[in-house]
C-alpha cells in the first residue's frame, strides 16, 4: 500500500516537473530557470498547505529524494525534450491532482480540522503548484481561466467525497480510493470533453 | 465591544471578496478564480502576517466561518452583480483598512516586537490582501502606483498614533479606537480629493 | 569577525534596497512601492528560507534594525538618485549573494538537514529577493532569463564547495570564506565576460 502511494506520488512529481520545465523553456528561460520551475510546480502546493498549516520544516526539506528527482527531471527535459507531446502529461497530472488533493485534506484531519477547511487544504495542495509556476512565468494562472477544463472543481468535488465517507465512519483506505478516483475520472472526463465552468 | 469587531471584521472580508470577485470577472476568469482572488484579497495580509510571527495553523484555518462567508459572497458577486458601482467598496474597504491594520499592529504587540515592527505587521495585514489579488490578477499591485491616492499610507499614521498612545499607557481601546479613526478618514480624504504621494 | 559579518550584510542590504527602489521609480511606483520593493529586494531570500525551515519569528521581525536601515535607503535612492548608475550595485550585489548564501546553507545545517537541501536554502536566500522583486514589478525574474549572466549558479557552486568542506571537517570559518569567495568571484567574472548558461 505504502509502495503504491510512493510510486503515485513520484510519478506526479515527475509530471509537475516536466510541465514546469517545458513552461520555462517556452518562456525563454535558462536551466536555473526551469529547475526552479519544476520544483514550484512539483511541491508549491505541498509547500503553502505545510506553512498553513505550521507543519514545518516543510515535507521536501526534511527528504532530499524530492529534490533530486525534481532536479533530474527537469534538467533532463530542458536539454532532451524537444516537441514533447504535451498531452502525454494529462494522466500523470490528474493523478498528482487525485493524490495531492487527498493527501492534503488527510493532513488537515490529523490536525482536527473542520470539513470545509479540509476541503480548502486539498484543493489547495492540488493546484497551487501550478498557480506559482504560473506566477513565476509572468501569467494569468491557468486554472482559474474560464476557459480552462474542471480542475480545482475536480479536486473540490472528490475530496469532498472522501471527507463525507471519513465522517460516516468509513475506513479512511477506502475513503481515499474512492475520493481519490473520483478526482482522477472527473478530471480526465472534463480534458476528453473539454467541461468549463458556468460563466456569470 | 466584541460585537462590533466582529461586525466590523465581516464587513471589511465582505468588501474585500465583493472586489476579489469582481477583479477575477474583469480577468476572464472563472468562479474558481473568483473564490480563490476573494479569499486572498480578504485574508491574504493576515495570512502573511500570522506567517512571518509564526502564528499557525493560520485564523482561517482554525475559524472555517471565514472561508465559508467569504465563499458566499464571492459566489453572489460573480454570478449575480452585474455593473456594480465600485465607489460603494470605498466606505467597507477603508473599514477593513482600518480594522486589519489596528489587529494586526496588536498581534505584534502582544509579541512583545518593537515599535516599528509593529506599525510594519498593521500595514502589511492592511495592504496585502491587496497586493496578492493584483499579483494573481498578473499587474503591479495597485497599492504600489504613484497614480494611486494614499492607501499604505493612512496605515502607516494610524497604527504609528495607535503605538504612540500605547507607549503612552493610554486605555489600547482608546487607543485603537483613535488610530481605526485616522486611517479610515485619511483613507476616505485621500479618495474625495485624489490626494497621491509625492514623487521622486 | 562578527563585525565583518555585520558590515558584509549592511552593505548587501543597502544594495538590494538601492536595486529594489530604483526598479520601483522605473515601474512609475510611488515610494510605498518603493519601500515595499527595497525590503522585498533586501529580505525576500532570508523570509521564504525562515518560512520553510519553520525559524519563526522571522529574523527582521526580531530586528527592527534591517526595516530602519533598509527604508532609510530606499527613502534616499527614490527621491534623491536620479540616473544612478546601476553598474556602481554589481560589487555589494555580488557580495550580497555571497553573504546570504553562505547563510542560509549554515542555518540548514544547524538543523541537521542533508547537504542538498543545505546547498538549496543557500541558493534560495541568495536569489529569491530579486525573483519577488520581479513578480512585484510583473515581470519574468531576471534570475531565470537565458540572456542573464550566472547568478544562482554562482550560489550554487560556491554553497556546494563550502558543505564540502565542512563535510571533510575543514574549520567552519575557512570553509565559509573560501565558499563566499567562490561566489562572489564567479559572478563578479560572469559579469565582466558575460558568461551564461547553455541554452537547450
Amino acid at each position: 500500500m505504502e509502495n503504491i502511494l510512493f510510486i503515485l506520488t513520484y510519478i506526479a512529481v515527475s509530471a509537475s516537473a516536466i510541465s514546469g520545465a517545458l513552461e520555462a523553456r517556452k518562456n525563454e528561460m535558462d536551466i536555473v530557470g526551469a529547475m526552479t520551475i519544476a520544483f514550484v510546480t512539483a511541491f508549491g502546493g505541498g509547500t503553502i498547505r505545510d506553512l498553513l498549516l505550521g507543519r514545518t520544516p516543510i515535507f521536501w526539506v526534511v527528504d532530499p529524494l524530492f529534490s533530486i528527482v525534481t532536479f533530474f527531471v527537469a534538467f533532463i527535459t530542458f536539454y532532451r525534450f524537444n516537441n514533447f507531446p504535451t498531452h502525454l502529461l494529462n494522466v500523470p497530472d490528474a493523478i498528482g491532482l487525485s493524490v495531492f488533493s487527498i493527501l492534503g485534506a488527510t493532513y488537515a484531519m490529523q490536525l482536527n480540522l473542520s470539513g470545509i477547511v479540509a476541503i480548502l487544504m486539498g484543493v489547495i495542495t492540488g493546484i497551487f503548484g501550478g498557480v506559482l509556476r504560473d506566477l513565476l512565468c509572468n501569467r494569468v494562472p491557468n486554472v482559474f481561466r474560464h476557459s480552462t477544463e474542471l480542475y480545482a472543481t475536480c479536486s473540490f468535488i472528490g475530496t469532498g467525497i472522501f471527507i463525507l465517507l471519513i465522517w460516516l465512519q468509513i475506513n479512511p483506505f477506502i475513503a481515499s480510493v474512492v475520493g481519490g478516483f473520483v478526482i482522477l475520472s472527473l478530471r480526465l472526463l472534463s480534458v476528453q470533453f473539454k467541461i468549463t465552468l458556468p460563466k456569470p
